[in-house]
């Protein structure tokens, strides 16, 4: 089997049925599967969220096949397919956005659009199409069985909200919050240093729920218990973390909200 | 091993220490079994929707050996049993209805009584009478040297509600709900078609939140974002959902209460 | 492959990306290796309750590796360690207090520091350390070549709370609350026995929210649905249930808070 590693990534819910439904279509398939949860807690319906998710995780298994499924638009028009990578992984997924950045990341080779399963269930394509394909896939059958030939430089793409930046001032959205309430920001390290952000620096991080104090630092432990750290998270972006608390709480924020981040014109006494 | 596939169905909770310990049974065992996890989140001791997702997710992997522990009366008088199926595989489970529809499904035709082990916990079956039964017959050891011969006629069946249904209207009991609010009812395709549901059609569904309208669909992207669409879903049942949104909770539903489906007596304008 | 079996215990969440993580290290290091979900519903940060969760755990699976990451203090001074066991197992953790009580069970032999690796993020140990060290020892490398020898007496050990008893009175903390609203104390069976506690004894049982009846029972269902339940749980420890309801909401506790269970001077008429 030249492609027996599967991961899963939805928006079904941590051990849902839907989530076990995928499972058994690959077990069937072949119990000598090799089966990797990478996430079923994405918030419903976030397929920008999935999309980063995705792909930082996928990365890190390039030849495997990453069946993911974050699909509002199910049963609509939007076309469902399954890409071969340079890497010679494979994603197969809803075109919605959600594999355009792991595609271009790790470099899509060919893509075929999965046909609809005649008297399949219109509401479930994680079963009925995406699953059934992973494990073909994963069998080491042809990707151009699977379905008709299309252009893999027509995939959806997304576009992520950019930072904006001006001396002493970043602004950027919300993408995601952990269990633990940490934010992560559609910014990066260079954004940061644009701002001029500076390691050990206080800056006012300010939200919805109103505006605190932080600390620029490396690690949540760098900051005093229930003082806000302004990190570079594991995955290269900016966050904002409570030290043993929540920051989402605090600031109020959400997916998708705004976060400002401001260097205080004068220094804390 | 002829039965080396074992699936999980609790109601435990997500990655729950208690779903850990019932893995941990398993591989203690034999770390080779194939453990496929179909659900922990069943709603807490709900017995019904238990039996209903084993048995349509059993379907699937009809030569398994499935392990299903939902019971709220563990530690009573209500039997713990495993069943082997007329497809080769097993149900291991309690006598409480659990397995009633699966083993009828698929077929019982042998059963055993487990038998308490000696010094065990009176309040984890799941780990120190069922995982157990379950790996031992996933080694391909024999149903009848796992305990005491019963009549598998005999497994307590589980009878859902009926649908209640006179022209243009069709009131029935909600089943379960998801993660994504969508409303599964204790109705089929045949049910709708008796009340003269049909494709397209506009029709009001009433839950204890209120009023609203709806259209007999075939998805969800077949409505307008917010709005209720009517459809058959991916496992033959009536199911209530919000376009992007949550059924659920915009009818005020859960488990165990009803929904009203009328057909308007004059047209929408 | 000596140690082919990898557990995993983390407070990341259900399904988070966080968990997929730290699967997708083990897997891109072999495929081969089998993955043992323990729990990743610990509260957030609470290391004792993730300490108590491992050890009776691990004791199951006494020959594999246990992967174990409740890190509030990630980044900070804490050392990263990896423990061979008298077993011929291995724990892998933070030096917090979270692997101290199954060290001890299981008789630590030989332990390292290991070390930060160049250019990591500082927030996530679990990937950059824990899991690429688990991931090792599982292949079978040589724990000494991981990093550099510690003392295994120095391992930073963790103490429960004691209960407070005196006739007919006990005073216990509760180490943690279960989906069920299972309370578990820190009492164990002796606490009970010495504190007079005898099977079928009506007690009180005071929390935060008042004061309720509860009866010494074996389990659940020895009691009236609604009734409160006094038993020794599936673990050993003292722990109280409501029968088909939520003890600990009943109770209004949660893990830390406190517990005292009288016997009424005058019995119940």
């Amino acid at each position: 089997m030249s492609h027996a590693v599967v991961t899963l990534l939805t928006d079904y819910g941590p051990h849902s049925e839907h989530v076990g439904s995928v499972h058994a279509v690959l077990v069937a398939a072949d119990p000598g599967i090799v089966r990797v949860d990478f996430a079923h807690d994405i918030p419903l319906g976030d397929v920008r969220f999935g999309a980063v998710v995705l792909e930082r995780l996928a990365m890190r298994l390039p030849d495997a096949v990453h069946l993911a499924v974050v699909d509002p638009g199910v049963g609509s028009e939007r076309r469902a397919l399954a890409v071969r990578l340079a890497t010679g992984g494979y994603v197969v997924g809803p075109d919605n956005g959600l594999i355009g950045p792991v595609t271009r990341a790790l470099e899509a080779v060919a893509a075929v659009a999965l046909p609809a399963r005649p008297g399949a269930a219109a509401t479930f394509d994680g079963r009925e199409v995406f699953a059934p394909a992973a494990a073909r896939l994963a069998l080491g059958e042809d990707l151009e069985r699977l379905g008709t030939p299309v252009d893999p430089g027509g995939i959806v793409g997304l576009s992520l909200p950019s930072a904006v930046i001006s001396p002493g001032l970043l602004r950027a959205e919300v993408l995601g919050c952990d269990r633990f309430g940490n934010v992560q920001l559609a910014a990066r390290a260079d954004d940061a240093a644009e701002a001029g952000l500076r390691a050990g620096q206080r800056v006012e991080v300010t939200g919805p729920a109103g505006r605190c104090d932080a600390f620029v630092a490396r690690t949540f432990a760098d900051v005093q218990r229930g003082a806000l750290a302004l990190y570079i998270d594991s995955h290269g972006w900016l966050a904002v973390a409570e030290n043993l608390g929540d920051a989402a709480a605090r600031l109020g924020v959400r997916p998708g909200g705004m976060i400002a981040i401001a260097v205080p014109r004068t220094p804390a006494p």
